[in-house]
């Protein structure tokens, strides 16, 4: 999994400017700052962090973020999951719901791969189908392959992200007795995701959206709980709104993953006093191509870097380097000076995109080029492959 | 460049239903039902054709359009040069501007490689800087292998995109008068693509567009011979307002790509009625993972499908299937029941998406899955590398 191709390797040890253009650029000194806020945050709170690699898709950074103190990863897919075991990982969660049986084959074979090296796979579950899928996928590999796994399942109730997840409330209690029926899943907890609540630009609607998760949280709780079922653990949670779930006192585990990198989305969040201040870590390094006097065009468009969450930001590297950056299409964007700046950049200039959504844009790379020393006279320390670039299924 | 790993080559002669979730697939009935038509419009309106190969970015299906009459294919990365030319393809125009000397040596070292095969390599230039740099390229790359290659070299005029390209008139006269300076350097005519026009819903807004694109050519043109020097060529069009280009009496090569796969943006324009009736041919087959009173969620979201130019379309394969599908993210898109329809789908099953754009959408797979057929009983037939997925430099 580890092996690059030549062309990548021979950039080790060469400074920043010898990278050729777009090319997905991680600040590896602000990126390991990230992670130690991240992890200093969640000690001071007393909460679990299992960070979402479906950002970085980086079996070497969740190992990173492993060391550092994560109780593991959180992954969307499950070649994503076995992207991960591949690279070393053990402990993953796949949290969302699969439902092929050939998938829940492959997610069985995980689980006991995982347990063979002393760590733990787990899944959410939103459906009585789901749970039966899931169990008949682990009993018959039980049966092909020799003795017992369990897989750590969560429930996932929709807290108000209004994509999957069971009502809060009894459809939970239901899922959870159903679940208990079968040998081969273990209740491990609660999925509570807010996604939406993370993009909420106000810290005051913020507050008010994990308010009411988490009021759905503790009543679906007491609900299980009254059938004599504990809930052990609460999972949840992005870097939009990390504080609050650390504060609710209802969520013990939190799956913030873009805080390692932060994006321009994130951070045009109004900031919550409490949140760490975390630092843009990843950029598209760009060349400007083409020149006109209003204009100027540069080589990266959004094969380069995503645009759902929004166009890029131009980072300011000097005075005179106040642009904003305009859709050009796949391969071009469109740079025009910001209010109050009248410059534009020269034929051949190089500049740092700010993207404005890490993962889509990180899945749209091979590789991405630590560097070290800054952007403007680090040198390149270290290639990290996307391992799971592209793992849809 | 074409050994696929074993898990894809396994589907060839599979059923469609065998495909797993989410997976790009290609109708190839329809893409070749769409390839006769281009071609066949072409042979009528007397015209070139060089497809953009930035669309299926697959050497295979380039060997395909050239086979079946495209004089070559265009790309907009020296990187999907270097795929086209790896994959046996030797007739490419980057109609790109390309700055950096790394990038430029490659360049000069592809124009010899496509020469020793009989064919021909071209580019795009829009500033004196730009000849001059290529020409020092092509210069080196002759001292040092020896033996001398030209390279073909389109001047962009800006005719309405607003982004590569000099005005139209005089600047292109200067840029043509430099180029003639460089013997290594042939001017093979003017790249005047207006991509803008494309898009435009209504055929009367398009006739307005490209009227102007052709008289602001016609103008450039007349000023350049006047020099004493032929244009031979005028290069653009894409699958929008190829009609318009090819009437115009002044494009003599139409450079459209989508037309191949169609995407949901492109079947939104006011069909003019000369346009070739081209079908959708690409889809991202998808599979319903979650269900709630009022919504289904699908395992398809922005990582397996470009949103660039609008979500997808489901495709409808039944009466009960008229679906809208909303944006659920990187990994989900979320599908509730169309206009007089309430029918959703239960989990476990099987969606057709039809992506808004082509280009951007290949991008995000390795590999095109070929089923013949039909997408209801059709089989796999071939697996299509996506050779220059991620080919960004």
């Amino acid at each position: 999994m580890s092996t690059l191709p030549p062309r990548w390797s021979e950039l080790i040890d060469r400074p920043v400017n010898d990278i050729d253009t777009p090319a997905l650029v991680i600040d590896l000194d602000a990126m390991k700052r990230n992670l130690v806020r991240m992890a200093e945050f969640a000690k001071k709170h007393n909460i679990l962090w299992r960070p979402h690699a479906k950002m970085h898709k980086s079996a070497s950074l969740a190992k990173m973020q492993i060391k550092a103190g994560a109780a593991g990863v959180c992954v969307q897919k499950t070649a994503e999951a076995e992207a991960m075991v591949a690279g070393g990982v053990y402990n993953v969660y796949i949290s969302n719901e699969v439902i092929a049986p050939g998938k829940l084959a492959r997610v069985a074979a995980l689980a006991k791969k995982t347990a063979a090296h002393g760590g733990q796979l787990a899944i959410a579950v939103d459906s009585t189908e789901g749970l039966i899928r899931l169990a008949q996928a682990m009993n018959e590999a039980r049966v092909r392959k020799g003795g017992g796994t369990v897989i750590d399942v969560f429930v996932e109730i929709d807290v108000g992200q209004g994509r999957c997840g069971v009502e809060p409330g009894s459809a939970a209690v239901t899922l959870v007795l159903e679940l208990r029926k079968h040998p081969a899943l273990r209740f491990a907890g609660l999925q509570a995701y807010h996604g939406k609540a993370q993009h909420l630009r106000s810290a005051r609607e913020r507050r008010k959206a994990i308010a009411k998760a988490a009021d759905a949280v503790l009543l679906t709780r007491q609900l299980i709980e009254a059938q004599g079922v504990a809930v052990n653990l609460v999972t949840g949670a992005g870097t939009g709104c990390l504080v609050l779930e650390a504060a609710s006192g209802v969520y013990g585990e939190l799956q913030a993953g873009s805080f390692l990198f932060m994006d321009a989305d994130y951070a045009q969040n109004e900031r919550d006093p409490a949140q760490p201040q975390f630092e843009h870590a990843m950029f598209v390094k760009t060349q400007v191509i083409s020149t006109r006097s209003d204009h100027a065009v540069c080589d990266a468009g959004h094969k380069s870097h995503a645009i759902d969450s929004g166009m890029p930001l131009v980072h300011a590297l000097s005075a005179d380097s106040a642009l904003e950056y305009f859709n050009g299409g796949d391969e071009h964007g469109i740079l025009r000076p910001a209010a109050g700046c009248s410059r534009l950049p020269g034929l051949g200039r190089m500049l740092w995109l700010i993207p404005g959504h890490c993962d889509p844009t990180v899945n749209l790379h091979d590789v991405m080029i630590g560097v070290s020393g800054g952007l403007h006279s680090g040198v390149v320390q270290r290639i990290i492959k996307v391992d799971a670039r592209g793992a849809l299924t």
